[in-house]
């Protein structure tokens, strides 16, 4: 035998052991439930994709796609995102979609980054998007993505979050020339690092990069200004073209609301810019209240252009996503993540001397089945007191014990795992009986 | 902007949109209650493992195994089944497990094959494996494994199943010396080819491997007499070991019985093998009867020393994994993939002139969501017709008309899209109409 392998897992990567999967698969079906309350349906795209549909998308963030060579010699990336393939998708398919195409992915996505807590190089993504309605320009569609993203947090019982909204088109406002145009991708780079690098960080940084001081000053200025009504104020100010797209976002905050957020969870704020790429408009991000370090749990935005990448005429459309792990991470931190039981009745194994399950306990295993119980049969030769450690481990609600004493009497011992109660019931009504009790809780 | 990337997906790989992936959601839920019906509870392993975790286990189709070295000079291999993973995280947290392991997982792995009908490079698997019990020596937790993949190809309609159970010890059986059992390996890889290249070609092939002449006469003998009780029968003959070894085999076949599976379900096949380098008694596979092309759609077996790849003392370990893929396309080409509605509602836009879904709109859509019906709105303003294409299309229940006319009488209409009848109902009434008419179906 060769020399043994260190048991160990790459860094950003983790297991999830039974419990922690039972609950996070518990927390997915409530995020898939709420969005399918909203109109979207699944759909999958494959994990690898051709690199080149991958490229000049992601900005700054592009160095975190995991690529390499396969064995056919193709370049190939994991996917880094659940929104370039859907793009890749309909531009492959849009002869046969029927548009709007509402649809949610849930999956996940890697990025090579620095790994934090609740970041992970693997991690699960909850992604909805509306492709091809022309309702962007009053922001319906937009606000419907934020919506059942709250709605989604709000169903897991997460309430205490902040939805802060934006236009990339805002920074549009505070151009002078084309110049100024042109350098509006390194500015909203720029931006998105506010967070990390600060004010100070930004404005030196919009220096370096090429952004004229004239611009530089205002977006400095805007920042300042910070989230909230005011802000919106004074853009109205700005210009015509100002009025008007302030006349367009307190539409959109109100399209929101309506949809059903509470009106204090929402809020215009243009520091708001997202580091990707390919959003044209609408931006939003979605924050914890009350609690420091998890940064950004939900975000999105509109990316009209992104499809005619792949040589499509213009289609537009709007999406966002859910960082699973983030909120899996906070849930269990605040010990919010609920155990599920989904192990109803474990037989024990009580032939005493011999690794042995007679065939009758089998075949009682067998009809608890058939009938809709969940059975676990417990396998080996075992002290009670191992079994029932190994039930409660489970989770299981009932124990079934029937040895040489309940044989000779034509009966089992069901024991209620939670109150430890104990009752005696005929072999043959076992199923009735437990039917029964299950029922009750 | 640069010039415009072909959207396409690599061979091997394919896209599900919204009608497949529901089907295929559908079936996985199908899956995943019958593995839980059996005790098994789900886990979660990373899609990147280091590479020499996953080296040496998979024989002769080690070099399917998609490898590459990451950003941060890692040599790393995207995972090729669950199984391994498994093994390295029992090893890897055994002091924290309460044993035996029942684990199901449902996930994707690749492999770098040639495509062929239901065969594709990333592709679902359904695992459940059960991990350090030591029934192995009289094969309850094996049988428990095939009937419970029985169980599930049972829940999802297929029942015309034959699963071909055989032990890789079988063939120690037939050696006469060091040298023989040095080469059982080899034997086993020959054999595994047996519907790819004959039993002529098997025999070449061992020739070719140096297995003895004596040795590779044995084999083909056992592979003539082919699956059933007879085989048994003679093999029992060879000698005092083969006794006992058929002995146990009864039970195993017994067993499998009493935990649900028919009888004519079930056959003893020496030929059965599996390709996999780490399957160290039990091994099985489950065909479709009375179908062609198919090949495989199940298949396992027991792997004791796996483990101790990683160091470990041997723990005993028996799993098993349904090839979802082929499965689907069996089911998608025989017409018995059942498409399901998680559209409700779908409420028209009927702004006539206007892309515009004014807020009385947005609100009822709010409301009937907030009492459980799963609502989509239509964005734009497009004729009607096309509006009733797209709910159709989503397979939706019922269509809300709410225009000029049926504002102006405070009503609503609701189209029943399968029967086509129509209803006026009351603004106020709707959410209760329609959660009554829902319940009805």
């Amino acid at each position: 035998m060769a020399s043994p392998i260190e048991p160990r897992t790459l860094k950003g990567f983790r297991d999830y052991g039974p419990k922690e999967q039972l609950a996070r698969q518990a927390m997915l079906t409530v995020v898939q439930n709420a969005f399918e309350r909203f109109g979207f349906l699944p759909m999958s795209t494959p994990v690898l994709e051709y690199k080149d549909i991958l490229l000049s998308k992601y900005g700054d963030d592009e160095k975190l796609v995991y690529t390499f060579t396969d064995m056919g010699g193709r370049e190939v990336a994991m996917r880094y995102d659940l929104t370039v393939p859907l793009a890749r998708f309909v531009a492959q398919n849009k002869g046969q979609i029927v548009f709007p195409l509402k649809r949610y992915q849930i999956g996940p996505s890697w990025r090579a980054d620095n790994t934090q807590r609740g970041r992970l190089r693997e991690f699960i993504q909850c992604d909805i998007d509306t492709v091809g309605t022309r309702s962007d320009f009053f922001g319906t569609a937009d606000a419907e993505i934020i919506a059942c993203l709250a709605k989604a947090l709000e169903d897991l019982g997460v309430d205490n979050f902040l939805v802060r909204v934006n236009d990339r088109r805002m920074f549009e406002l505070l151009t002078y020339d084309q110049a100024d145009r042109e350098s509006l991708r390194e500015v909203l780079r720029c931006v998105d690092k506010l967070d990390k690098i600060g004010l100070s960080g930004v404005v030196g940084l919009m220096k370096e990069r090429g952004v004229s001081q004239e611009l530089a000053l205002k977006v400095e200025e805007v920042l300042q200004w910070g989230k909230g009504t005011e802000t919106l104020e004074n853009l109205s100010k700005i210009n015509d073209e100002g009025a008007a797209q302030v006349n367009y976002w307190r539409k959109l905050l109100d399209n929101i609301c309506a949809l059903g957020v509470p009106q204090e969870k929402v809020v215009f704020d243009p520091t708001v810019t997202r580091g990707l790429d390919y959003y044209t408009s609408t931006v939003f991000e979605f924050g914890l209240t009350g609690v420091e370090g998890y940064g950004s749990i939900a975000g999105g935005g509109r990316y009209n252009d992104l499809l005619s990448s792949f040589g499509n005429a213009s289609i537009p459309a709007v999406g966002g996503s859910l960082g699973f792990d983030r909120l899996y991470e906070y849930m269990q931190e605040q010990g919010r993540v609920v155990g599920t039981s989904k192990v109803d009745v474990v037989i024990f194994n009580m032939s005493g001397n011999a690794t042995w399950v007679p065939p009758v306990v089998l075949g009682m295993a067998s009809e608890l089945r058939l009938k809709g119980v969940n059975v676990d049969l417990y396998f080996d030769d075992a002290k009670l007191e191992q079994q029932f450690k190994y039930a409660e481990n489970k989770n299981a609600k009932f124990a079934v014990l029937y040895g040489e004493e309940e044989q000779s009497k034509g009966v089992v011992k069901v024991k209620d795992l939670a109150t430890r109660d104990q009752q005696e019931v005929g072999v043959d009504n076992l199923s009735e009986f437990l039917l029964a009790k299950l029922e009750e809780r």
